[in-house]
């Protein structure tokens, strides 16, 4: 349940009143009266820094937590897949073999892992809103976006941190976060896929379930182990069913208050468009895959995330397919609406707002095929292709002012969009191919034939000849190549004939020109009317509410909870006995070598995993599980399937967290993999 | 556009008004008067006889017409493609270079073809209805059915004469078509796929349009070409825009009268769920085909299929979730309820029927997946399955009473039936594999891997393992095994210890149960309340109408013209010489070599393609396009994208039939492929 990247998702947050356990909070905004009164235990603000300070955000779309004074960080096996794939060779398959570093010198630095920690929250509102005064929607959005980019610039005083302007409750808070960024980072310990994925695609996003979805990296600074002041504790004892769990991580995107404009649109064409997407690039990938073992290992993490990224978007379908589904949310709008309409004084300041959102989501409809194939890169992605784009427009937007530049070359993302660009990891150019094949048709396809752009991409060429042109001629594979070429500026840009980098030149202008429309006519209309409707409905229903999420860090808790499913009870609990009774033999239901020797001296009735009510979406991969002491208990890596409607409501009966138990991960070290310096560190012991 | 199988789409016909030139007419009920009022001509019984009996059925899903009095027949390349593909061989591939028998003598027997000519139609209403008197839902339906059986088998007194009663106005008509079969079919002429598919996926549905999507086989009686008395001329002069066109051919199946409840469900649940399907199965095939030149051609049918069924659901899609179009469909159905309601003898006998057809189709969501993977097939899918379960099926339903058994092995389908399973055409080992392994996956992914039939069928194997084993270890794949066992009956069945026939058993009993289960509680409930609908219409609105399509010879009437495409008018004709243009050398773009080579000899002001009004839809393909002399102008290979919402209505402004041009044909087979033989066979020149 890595984060999805939902790319022309507009940022439609808004507060909303919270139920049960319901909620993904801030730490600066945490309902400490509520958890009092539910369980007796109030987390006062030195306690909700700590935590804060011990969770981290992996870069790349995931949570972690530090779990020791060393820096040693866990996170989910499927967090680090890429890296382990990036540190296997055609001669030593870590993904199959699993990777423990005996002895801390054998740990490995991962080509592009970064971990974010979370130092500073500030409240930048009244300047960002102060910048827009007076204008109209499409100006105010740039107006706002300067400013933004602004605040970040003077954040940024150094590479080593990362400020970010955060959009809350609809635009109606702005608040700067600062991390610190450490991108020295290595791998520690990742165990065999076949126990991390235990169940595979069958069982993902479901419960009962038994994974060792677990893995260690370290953070290192000056190529030493960083020293931190904040980390979890390890839990002595782990929980019991009902106990009181929190989760702190980075839940990516709900649409909790999505109007039912944006929801239909959704559900009828981006969602629709995205399954026949997702389910075509994954018969290649599981096809492509049998050209060889080599083949195999470098296409799985992408496997994977295609097939997570289907099941979680399936579970979405299912729900607001559901008859009824959709209705419901559409009452509670009509009721909004009526209430708004109601008093004079907010239908003339509010009442339009809905209509308003519509009409910019019509327009969206018109656009968003040629922008997701064009500005989106889906007509062409591939990491070289990435690459060329990134330096084209790095060439011209380093010539702007900061405030002038597309957002994502401000100076405050510099560092991290230099990472990405100098990055090691290999590259594989018959996966490349295969991946820019894929693109291309789809570029073709969905624009046609005879669409002037695709011609002028294509000209005789078909997708598989032009792809295997570029992919064979361009150099952008040397990190060396790229790095000169950055620094070359648009002058090494404009003299450069590299052909991949001809092609991101020869629709740039095209791309450019989409996008700021798109900003203009549907982004500015959807975020100025959604800041009027998060305000009416403050002005209705109060504020004692969390904003949708955003891939920054939130607080939820919960209970260590089982559910009711139709006759059937569902225990909160799996254990390393019920893991083995699920073993065939046949992938993926074929435990690993090491566990099935290790099996005599094992505890066969250790937990493996558990679910709890905490409140969690995809991008909380990762997240650690701690009781109120702060102790690590558990480690979360998936929902079960009605987690998956959870885009739009969280219900308490059936909503559940799927977590990896401590005691499974200690016992497991310690026992299956020798890991004994792991297990010290953690526990002590 | 070859006929879709639409697996659960219950049998929901019933009469509509016809506009302008919409409507699939039945040969006994054609609207002779609204065509003369139009266009002064006015076709009378002798004329349509002469049309019926020249127009022929390819039972496997085609229409096709006889164009000579030596029983020559006309009809599309893609409804040969798999007899051209089951000649080829891995040295000789008819696919690639196309096939051209010199001699008469030179003509190959297709493995698997089979022509129906319609020869008789008689109204049974009354009698179906009677055995149904006073019955309920359920025993009706049973009731009816057994009855269709038993008049089916009164009338198919030989092998060669095929006897349907095919169910027209939702219930409201019987009609028993009498067909003879001919099953001794060789294959003449079929161009090379790069002239018959130029412009491959991204051209299909589409126009302006550059195909020779043509292919000619010949009918045989006792090793003869068959002497046909009624066949359709060739036009010397073709058409020119604006005239009359004719197509007479099998429409598939419409949906112009189902109400709003088995819409939505098929929108919202069937057709995401088959969009899905096809995308994944489609990026398999793709990369199926990458293992190899072998593997690439005997596939290739198979691809075609799948991309032509995608693109047309993806079309049905564009037009269902198109804002708008579902609220226009039910308004109208609201507004025929609202005249029911009105009368109080009409509000008695209909009113429940609407809310009855939505709890049956509620009923269907909770039972179609699993019964889709059992009784549809669809979790085991590939040829040496399909061998298994008929020999199963055959050995226990030839022991009942006819009118006691399956439909499909009742005594009138008999001679269909073994003509399948004695099949010669080739079978590849490494390809159902593949297939069987993806269906097997795709069951474990639809019912769960805990589901205990999932559990019983791969037990500790992998889909890929037991996909393996099964197609290994059967002898299906040879016909004399077949016919043993299927002459040995039910004792041989019982005594075979072959794996695939094993499997065939094993889900045999849960497999009949949930047939029977849908059958009860929801096609009986469905097809009484669907006749009850119907009668209110009839009531209503009168009956000049056309029924559903239900592949079945119906015959339509249009003219030669363009439409406007926003600021854009589509001519009507494409030209030899714009196909020429549209030659890039890069496949699907690359025109054979023989018209390269043949380009100085060709007229390029020769129409191609042409489009005209008339309603077709998936089934129509290889239906000639004749004037009002019944003389050939045109053969049916495809429709507009917009023809694509022409399953839920017909748009006069904007649906389109797209055809080759008959003098396409001519001068082809003439200057490309030196066809003489063929040219004076069609035109007597």
């Amino acid at each position: 349940m890595k984060l999805r990247h939902l790319l022309f998702a507009a940022p439609l947050l808004a507060s909303m009143p919270a139920k049960a356990e319901e909620g993904m909070w801030t730490f600066n905004r945490f309902p400490t009266d509520k958890v009092k009164q539910a369980y007796g235990f109030a987390p006062d603000q030195k306690w909700l820094d700590h935590v804060r300070l011990s969770s981290v955000r992996l870069a790349q779309g995931c949570s972690a937590s530090f779990v020791s004074k060393d820096g040693l960080v866990m996170t989910n096996h499927h967090c680090v897949h890429e890296c382990v794939e990036e540190l296997s060779t055609p001669s030593k398959d870590y993904i199959a073999d699993g990777f423990f570093a005996k002895a801390q010198a054998d740990e490995v630095k991962c080509p592009d892992l970064e971990v974010n920690q979370l130092i500073d929250i500030k409240d930048v509102t009244a300047r960002v809103m102060k910048a827009a005064e007076g204008l109209t929607d499409a100006a105010a959005n740039d107006a706002k976006k300067a400013e933004m980019s602004r605040i970040e610039k003077e954040c940024a005083t150094s590479d080593s941190l990362r400020c970010d302007i955060v959009t809350l409750y609809n635009g109606g808070v702005y608040d700067l976060y600062t991390y610190k960024r450490h991108q020295d980072v290595r791998l520690v310990f990742a165990p065999e896929l076949a126990i991390a994925f235990f169940g595979g695609d069958p069982d993902n996003f479901m419960f009962p379930r038994h994974d060792l979805d677990s893995a260690f990296v370290r953070v290192y600074e000056n190529g030493k182990p960083a020293k931190v002041k904040d980390f979890f504790k390890w839990s002595k004892s782990g929980t019991k069913e009902g106990e009181l769990t929190f989760t702190a991580g980075n839940p990516g995107s709900t649409s909790r208050l999505k109007t039912i404009a944006e929801i239909l649109a959704f559900r009828d064409f981006g969602l629709v468009k995205r399954l026949m997407y997702l389910s075509e690039i994954r018969g290649e990938l599981v096809q492509y895959a049998k050209r060889g073992a080599e083949q195999e290992r470098h296409s799985k993490a992408m496997l994977f995330g295609v097939e997570n990224g289907l099941k979680a978007f399936k579970g979405e379908a299912d729900a607001l397919f559901a008859p009824g589904f959709v209705d419901a949310i559409k009452q509670k709008e009509d009721a909004l609406r009526a209430k708004v309409m109601a008093d004079k004084e907010l239908a003339a300041k509010y009442g339009g707002a809905w209509d308003a959102v519509a009409g910019a989501v019509q327009r969206s409809r018109a656009l968003s095929v040629r922008l997701g194939q064009l500005e989106g890169g889906q007509g062409f992605r591939n990491e070289l292709f990435s690459f060329a784009r990134m330096l084209v427009r790095a060439a011209d937007e380093f010539q702007k002012p900061n405030e002038k530049r597309l957002r994502e070359f401000t100076e405050g993302r510099k560092p991290g969009l230099e990472a990405q660009l100098m990055s090691p990891a290999p590259l594989y150019p018959e996966f490349e191919i295969f991946r820019m094949t894929f693109a291309l048709t789809k570029l073709r396809e969905y624009l046609g034939p005879d669409d002037p752009t695709v011609k002028l991409v294509l000209g005789s060429e078909s997708p598989e000849q032009l792809a295997t042109r570029l992919v064979n001629g361009t150099k952008l594979g040397d990190p060396a190549v790229r790095k000169a070429l950055y620094e070359g500026g648009a002058a090494a840009i404009a003299a450069s004939d590299d052909p991949m980098l001809k092609l991101a030149k020869l629709i740039d202008a095209e791309s450019r020109t989409l996008r700021k429309q798109y900003e203009d006519e549907v982004e500015a209309v959807v975020r100025k009317n959604n800041e009027l409707i998060a305000a009416a409905r403050f002005a209705i229903e109060g504020t004692s509410s969390y904003p949708d999420a955003t891939f920054t860090p939130r607080v939820s808790y919960g209970t260590v909870k089982g559910w009711q499913e139709g006759e059937k009870a569902i225990k909160p609990y799996t254990t390393f006995g019920t893991t083995f009774e699920r073993h065939t033999g046949a992938e993926p239901f074929a435990l690993p070598l090491s566990w099935l020797d290790a099996k005599p001296e094992l505890d066969l009735s250790t937990p493996m995993n558990l679910c709890t009510t905490n409140d969690i979406i995809g991008g909380n991969s990762g997240s650690p599980v701690f009781n109120r002491n702060a102790e690590i208990v558990g480690l979360i890596f998936d929902g079960n399937i009605h987690s998956l409607g959870g885009d739009y409501g969280f219900d308490p009966e059936l909503n559940r967290a799927v977590a990896v138990d401590s005691r499974a991960i200690v016992h497991a070290l310690d026992k299956v993999y020798g890991a004994t310096r792991l297990v010290k560190e953690l526990t002590g012991r």
